[in-house]
């Protein structure tokens, strides 16, 4: 019998630069050595009390679908947390709750894109878009950022030229993953006016809103366009209430055939996880404003370590942050997938070693660019960030006299 | 500025004939009337005790991310639970933990098919194949079942005659969703030898296997053929243990190459919902089988209810089903639809009305088939499927007396 073939776009899936090297991992700490985390968003931050409490008040005797929308009363608490923290006026009817912000980027792709349809991104580029763009058959064109300009947007003639007739939205993730780089009111703006003079949606990923440090306050694009028809807005609890494991995000729109095309995608897959959502309605109605404040100053205090650490690293070039809690950094390798997989398959350093998510694959176009860099993620408290980091200095040295 | 358009595949994607009603059954029930729910699959049993217990085991104070291919636990436990009650050995391996079994099949559509394929698929088809088809950029390519036949599989040459050199996998649900048919030892291993013959992959969903009434005993694809790199079978844990909510399905596969390309599809999601693996994990091990067997009697005694009330309906015909929870009841109307729209927005009997999920969105190739008839789910008490059957018998006198 012959052998039953895959699907190319199976074999073209590109594993994901962020977890591939897990397996090298896990074979670490298996032999006993601690692996300081850096290759991933997961904050150690605790989960708040109020969603086990949300948890704690589920008294339904059976789990139950949820309306394929996502619950009401997460919703309008959404809605209501977004109206408070933004002051504007969304209605719980923009809200579509998704399996995380994950789910949130495939039915938008859907509903903007049919296959062979193209969305401009920036390079470097959060990987995950890769998959979801494969998911739903469509092309990522991407428009390189300077690490020079600590990853701020090309200018506008540059987007410009990479519009064709097969595109249909520009993707921007603001503040950003991998890069740690915050859009400027001015940057939206211009993103904005080549959507609406091209006809394109623009589709912004809030997942990292409020993680923003030094001069720049949480901004939306629903604060520059509220109504636009043209405005997806991606949004996750995921990072700002450390719940990445609940899988709870949304998409936003005030598009009803927008809202409509990507219900009934939703419909398709049923509903998200019933206990998760009512547990962050509950959360979100009770939970107080400063514990994210608390959550954002301490991602500061780790920039802030995380930056100094790096800088002190010979050959190590580095921008300063402007948000989320990721960004990229340029070693003095060759290839910093090899490097990444040099420090958990042959290096430790007194029981210790640290990962770190090699950047080429977050480079959509031409992914020799990033390979020297590797994405960074401070999602440690500032010790293990310190120590982190020396282990990494100690690895590359070791990893450089080889 | 011209409107922003939407993609055609978001365009044509059907709404789900299960859900698209809704909006009437939730205007009904605002206007105080009692609806019988019988359009979706949704079992009132209470969930498993195991499983809250489970939640409340969790003690991590970080709901983190799971890993992509599953809660290994989880794994083990789903593994050891198939192997002990179809007396099979699969390992933990073989699983990738999905969000419910819908994910599970879009995964798997999309590691056997690029765009333009085609899957055969029986007709009625569970309409949610329709909906990932459409995420996934294939063809369902429908084989005509006969409702005189009890809905059982057609001859082979029918099925051997829709193969094109597009096709890459059968697809098939049994017990069967939505006309309740079991698949027989030999009809499955004529479905097996077809794809040998042709060198096709699989699918089988076995997401009902346990619930079979009379002379049936639960038997899986897995027990005909446990190694074959074809076989991709599909599981969810939201009938079974009546957790639709949870959202916890897997697919099964000995292909290492379908595990490897599904699990790429995976990270690109990150991961299933943490707490609900956990808490799954922890009810596998420990309920106790004579849960799924009170389960089971149960639903044999609603199919008994249901078979006989509709039976004593004039103008409806009806099959005995064999498994599931479902049955396609072909009524004396020209359009179920207009019917079961009828049934929400315009009738109700004692402060009560029962909503039936219209067949003709079952149909894939020829809506027409199933105009007539509707998908009825026994998901309720006895009590209560006699009462809304009941309802629904006034309903038609009333409908058809217009």
């Amino acid at each position: 019998m012959p052998k039953t073939e895959l699907s190319h776009r199976a074999q073209n899936t590109p594993p994901s630069p962020i977890r591939k090297l897990a397996p090298l991992a896990i074979k670490a700490k298996k032999a006993g050595i601690h692996v300081y985390k850096l290759n991933i968003g997961q904050p150690d931050i605790e989960s708040p009390e109020e969603y086990f409490e949300g948890l704690r008040l589920f008294d339904e005797k059976v789990i139950a679908y949820e309306e394929s929308q996502g619950n009401e009363r997460l919703c309008r608490a959404w809605s209501k947390y977004i109206n408070r923290t933004l002051r504007i006026d969304t209605r719980p009817e923009q809200f579509i709750i998704t399996v995380g912000a994950s789910e949130a980027l495939v039915f938008t792709f859907m509903t903007c894109c049919d296959p062979g349809d193209e969305i401009i991104v920036f390079d470097p580029t959060y990987a995950n878009y890769l998959g979801f763009a494969a998911i739903a058959g469509i092309d990522l064109a991407p428009v390189l950022c300077d690490m020079e300009e600590n990853f701020s947007l090309p200018e506008r003639s540059r987007i410009a030229d990479k519009i064709t007739d097969r595109t249909r939205a520009i993707l921007v993730c603001s503040p950003n993953n991998p890069t740690g780089t915050v859009c400027s009111k001015e940057e939206l703006r211009l993103l904005f006016d080549l959507c609406e003079e091209h006809n394109l949606f623009l589709i912004v990923d809030e997942t990292y809103r409020e993680f923003v440090y030094d001069d720049f306050e949480p901004f939306s694009i629903l604060n520059l366009e509220p109504n636009s028809e043209r405005v997806i807005v991606i949004d996750s609890l995921s990072k700002r209430f450390s719940l990445c494991g609940a899988r709870v995000g949304c998409l936003i729109s005030s598009n009803e055939e927008v809202l409509a095309s990507a219900l009934k995608i939703a419909q398709a897959r049923l509903a998200a996880p019933t206990m998760s959502q009512f547990a962050s309605a509950y959360m979100l109605e009770n939970i107080k404003d400063d514990f994210l404040q608390g959550v954002v100053n301490e991602f500061r205090v780790r920039r802030d370590a995380l930056y100094a650490a790096l800088k002190e690293i010979p050959g190590v070039i580095v921008q300063k942050p402007q948000g989320a809690f990721y960004t990229v950094v340029q070693f003095p390798v060759a290839d910093a997938d090899k490097f990444a997989a040099y420090m958990l398959d042959k290096f430790s350093y007194d029981g210790k070693t640290t990962f770190i998510a090699p950047a080429a694959g977050f480079y959509m176009q031409d992914s020799s660019q990033g390979l020297p860099q590797a994405r960074v993620a401070y999602v440690l408290n500032k010790n293990d960030i310190e120590e982190a980091i020396g282990v990494l200095a100690a690895g590359l040295q070791s990893y450089s006299g080889k």
